[in-house]
């Protein structure tokens, strides 16, 4: 809606990127609003204003807008970037402990199950097993974040499922980080290789080791020089420096920048700056996530679900996630009953960034087509947004007398979000 | 330093843009970190580092990294977008009325004078009229960020002068980013037409004050509703679009989007939210501004500094900005006495974004050439050098008995810092 003002070749700057910006952003906020009215997780909303203002409906923005390196594109990234940060500072190498043996079996066997199944759901589809293997590891991560978020709005977060759920949920998001690089850097040979395998693994498992467990020492060993920076710069200014230097690094290992956001967010939790960068964090995450979920949204081709073929793989697909999930789940977490582990293995359910990450890194590949992207960002979508009400339901139900047991043998446990 | 692994074809995202990211934040930084360590405003270090990583040093940021529309070109335009926002948010509509007429005369007659001089010194050089006040657009602006942190950073922020100084950067401001408005909007048709400039002039100022004047009435009349919005969306959230919007729409009227940010930032200024506001802008200057004063750096030829002739005409430029700057400040506050006055007419003296976004506009309309270009950003940044040891050198003389008098006579007078 121009004004009729006669400025037609004034030189400003790119009032159609600014547009862009200002429309990519609302439709976010206003997909998150109504998403929240509808009882759900507000990324669900984001993602579907993505999908509804992309090429394939609205068409407000354009294939060319959102083509990697573009600056809607990097804006995306930087935004995923920090919200893996913000998800690692919200992580200590010591959760991982205290949570114990439980949300371990609830990890390792939640990330197991699903990527046994998805792979062999792929190569019954016709994808070689490397290819398989790639599909199946976008079944794997649960989102720490929509869990996160979820269980806090239903005011669970001090339950012992939600402390398993939490724990096994970054167990879930490291393991499946590992299988990711793995299997990304399994497509750059193009031949399987064993001795290429395990220089890849090496070398992912030994940056994760020397960052993740080294740098933690570190900044546990002394991180008061964070504290109180001399001169101009503030400890949040260290950080996001760290954070965008570790996820250049881990691509140079083969691992995708969000890792080594993760790990960075992970080393700043060690440090008595912890809470304050939090809370600092927030606004960046509040600017820059939008533009991940929008712009994720609408790489979706809704052409290609727009077939009885492709939605009856859709309900497969998602049928398979949410199963092989809630398998893994369940029977790690048996020893706390079958009431818990049934909240355990539904908690577990929301598949979110790591998925999505996946079938973005996969399609850039050609690993897969537009319709499998489509299919896997789809059942991101769905299993994100069944989840909740049957969550809700079940955590309605008294709490049964072996929780609270299980709740007094770990006094030591401490929700951290 | 790639890693010998053999992953050379891995589908990784992005990895240059990231190193890109990465070294231009962390060379913010250094640079920020040098120039406080040697009394000087940060945003000198960082223009410095820009320069010396730029095409024209290092290299490590190439001429295509920084065209307009690029990644990092937007990242830069977000940058000044949200520091102009904070600047609005520093700004109350009540502020220009209580600092009173004093603010008001070094305001104006501070914009009138280097205007004035900038003009006569640029059709001396060869540029039409209109070209001229174009290139005397870059003179006016004194910089509302730079002063308030030089003064915060000597502790004089409560001294009348101090309120002089930025009630009179803020009208400054104003006035310099209509007077930007009108003559970008004159290079657009060429000719010179009288009408055409009583409509841009119309339409600039009818956008400002429609915004300005109402939005602030608006939410000074209810802005309850921005307090406890429903659902998902934070009152952050809600300003953030509205500064996306109004910096969009202001390119619409033929302003630029700065302008649009600022009068944002000064509507929610209103608000009741206002300071949990701008605590939450913090973090989001701190990760994105540091881009804008890179990518400006960066733009810098030094080349077309090289020469005897283009440091002459440097010196002049400067000489010219500080002393008109430095009459119109004196002349306008004259008032408080001679040394105050004093304070207040050096106070005035830094330039900075505004004179670095007239330069940018100027040369991505070919209005002038990289060397006035490389110049003007030359001078924006010398007077921000040369004025904090000044100022600490006047401000540690004490009060004089008029000052204490004035400041008596302004009771009501609170700084908007």
């Amino acid at each position: 809606m121009r004004k009729p003002i006669p400025m037609a070749d004034t030189p400003h700057m790119h009032n159609d990127i600014l547009f862009t910006l200002f429309v990519v952003f609302v439709a976010a906020q206003v997909g998150g609003e109504i998403a929240q009215r509808l009882k759900l997780p507000s990324v669900v909303g984001e993602i579907t204003a993505g999908c509804v203002i992309g090429p394939s409906l609205l068409g407000w923005l354009t294939v060319e807008q959102i083509a990697p390196g573009t600056a809607l594109d990097v804006l995306a990234e930087i935004g995923v970037i920090l919200l893996l940060f913000s998800v690692g500072l919200e992580t200590r190498l010591e959760d991982l402990k205290k949570v114990g043996a439980i949300a371990f079996l609830v990890g390792v066997i939640g990330v197991f199950v699903p990527f046994l199944m998805g792979s062999v759901w792929a190569h019954g589809n016709g994808f070689d097993w490397d290819r398989s293997m790639f599909v199946a590891a976008a079944f794997v991560a649960t989102s720490a974040g929509i869990t996160a978020r979820v269980l806090q709005e239903l005011h669970a977060l001090q339950r012992i499922e939600s402390k398993v759920i939490l724990g096994a949920a970054v167990i879930d998001d490291v393991l499946a980080m590992l299988l990711l690089g793995v299997v990304v850097s399994m497509q750059g040979g193009g031949a399987f290789s064993v001795s290429h395998l395990l220089l890849v693994l090496a070398g992912a498992i030994g940056f994760i080791a020397v960052i993740g467990w080294g740098g933690t020492r570190v900044m546990r060993w002394n991180s008061t020089w964070l504290d109180k920076p001399k001169g101009a710069q503030s400890p949040l200014m260290i950080v996001l420096a760290l954070c965008l230097g570790l996820a250049w690094v881990s691509t140079l290992f083969g691992l995708a920048a969000i890792i080594g956001a993760f790990l960075a967010g992970m080393i700043a939790s060690e440090t008595r700056q912890r809470e304050a960068l939090e809370h600092k964090t927030t606004p960046l995450l509040a600017l820059l996530v939008p533009f991940f979920f929008v712009v994720t949204g609408s790489k979706i081709d809704l052409h290609e679900l727009a077939s009885a073929e492709a939605l009856w793989m859709l309900g497969i697909v998602t049928l398979i996630a949410v199963i092989s999930k809630f398998i893994g789940g369940w029977l790690g977490s048996i020893k706390l009953g079958p009431h818990s582990a049934t909240i355990v293995g539904v908690g577990m359910v929301p598949r979110g960034e790591v998925g999505i990450v996946v079938a973005t890194l996969g399609l850039a590949a050609g690993v897969f087509d537009n319709r499998i992207y489509a299919i896997i960002v789809a059942m991101s979508l769905l299993t994100s947004v069944i989840t909740p009400p049957i969550l809700a339901w079940l955590l309605k139900r008294p709490d049964t007398r072996e929780n609270r047991g299980d709740d007094e043998e770990h006094p030591e446990v401490e929700t951290h979000t």
